[in-house]
C-alpha cells in the first residue's frame, strides 16, 4: 500500500503550498513534498529572453512523464533524484536533490489533475480553491519578493497566460479533485480532516 | 462539547441528503439529522394555489430562527420536536416529531449557511457541489416520483426561482464552507475523510 500519493492542486496564489506545508508539519519524518514546479522543462535550446516569453501555465511546460516516472520508483522503494528549476534563469537547474521514500508523497502543482496518468496515481485529491483576485495579489507580492520580477512582467504575464491557462485548465480540473478546501492554506476544519484520515491511513494499514 | 452540529449545504439535487445518510449509516445511535426543509413556515392564511406559488428558494421562506432555538435546545440537553412538512400539500404537517439529543447533529438544506447565526453554531461546514445541469436532472426525477409534479411545473419553478435563487445566494453561501464536496452523495474519498473527523471528535473528546 505505501507510499500513499496525495495530490494538492488549485490556481497560482491559491494556498496549496501552504496548505502542503501545514499537513507537513505533523508528519515530517513521513511525508515528502514534491511540486510539479520541479518538473518544469529544460530549455538549453532557447536563449534567456526566449525562456522568458514561454507559457508556464499550459501542461505542455511540465515534464509529468518524469514526475510520474519518479513516482514510480518511489512507489516501488527506490531513492529518485528530482530536478530543480530557477524561476529566475527559467531554466533547470544542474544539480538534483536525493528524495528517499517515504510513507506519504505529497504532489503539489496548479496542474497535476490535468494529466490522468498523474492523477489516477493519487489516493487523495485536494483542490484549494481562492478567489481570484487574492490570488493575483499573492502572486504579485510573491514575484516582487522572491523572485526579482517587475509589476509590469508580473501584470503582463498574468493576463496573457496565467489567467487564460487558469479558466482553461486549472479551473476544469476541479472536477476531478476529492474535496476542495475553500480560503486556501489555513483553513483549519479542513486541514484537521485531512490529517485525521492521514493519520487513520498510516496506523491502520 | 457535545453534540457537535454539521452542515451539509448544497443546491437542490446536488446529493446533501444522500451524503448525510451515507454519513448516518455509520453513526447510527449518536447522530440525528435535521433537514431546514422541516421549517418551511407555515401557511395556513393562503390557498392551496397561492402557497403554490411561495419563493421556496429565499431565506424567507424557512422559519430558521425556530431551527437556532431547537438546536440550542439540543446543546443544552433538551428533546425537541421538529415540525414537518407537506410537499404535496404546500403546508406544515399538523404533527411534530420527537429528537432526543445525541453526540452529533447533522444540518442540511440549500441555505443553512446564508444565515449567520445558524453558519456560526457549526463546528463543521461541508458544501456538496454538483453541475447544474445533473442537480437539475435529479430533481426533474424525484419531483415527478415522490412529490406528484408535472414536468411542466417542475421546469416553470426551476427557472422562476430554483435557479435565480440559486445562483443568488446558494452559490454565494458556499465561500463560507469549510470544504466542498465534488459530485454528491456517494464521493468516497470525501465521505472517508469526514467519517474519521467524526469518529475522532466522538473518541477523544
Amino acid at each position: 500500500m505505501y507510499p500513499i500519493i496525495i495530490g494538492i492542486a488549485g490556481g497560482s496564489g491559491s494556498g496549496k503550498t501552504t496548505f502542503a506545508q501545514n499537513l507537513k508539519k505533523d508528519f515530517e519524518n513521513e511525508i515528502v513534498v514534491l511540486s510539479h514546479d520541479f518538473y518544469y522543462k529544460n530549455h538549453d535550446d532557447l536563449s534567456f529572453e526566449e525562456r522568458k516569453k514561454l507559457n508556464f501555465d499550459h501542461p505542455n511546460a511540465f515534464d509529468t512523464d518524469m514526475l510520474v516516472e519518479q513516482l514510480k520508483d518511489l512507489k516501488a522503494g527506490k531513492t529518485i533524484e528530482h530536478p530543480v528549476y530557477s524561476f529566475v534563469r527559467h531554466n533547470r537547474e544542474d544539480y538534483t536533490v536525493k528524495i528517499e521514500p517515504k510513507k506519504i508523497i505529497l504532489v503539489e502543482g496548479i496542474l497535476i489533475f490535468e494529466n490522468k496518468e498523474l492523477r489516477d496515481m493519487m489516493d487523495i485529491k485536494i483542490f484549494v480553491d481562492t478567489d481570484a483576485d487574492i490570488r493575483f495579489i499573492r502572486r504579485l507580492v510573491r514575484d516582487v519578493n522572491e523572485r526579482g520580477r517587475t509589476i509590469e512582467s508580473i501584470i503582463e504575464q498574468y493576463c496573457s497566460t496565467v489567467k487564460p491557462m487558469h479558466e482553461q485548465f486549472v479551473e476544469y480540473s476541479k472536477k476531478y479533485a476529492d474535496i476542495i478546501v475553500p480560503e486556501g492554506g489555513n483553513n483549519k476544519v479542513a486541514l484537521a480532516m485531512v490529517k485525521e484520515q492521514i493519520k487513520n491511513i498510516l496506523y491502520t494499514i
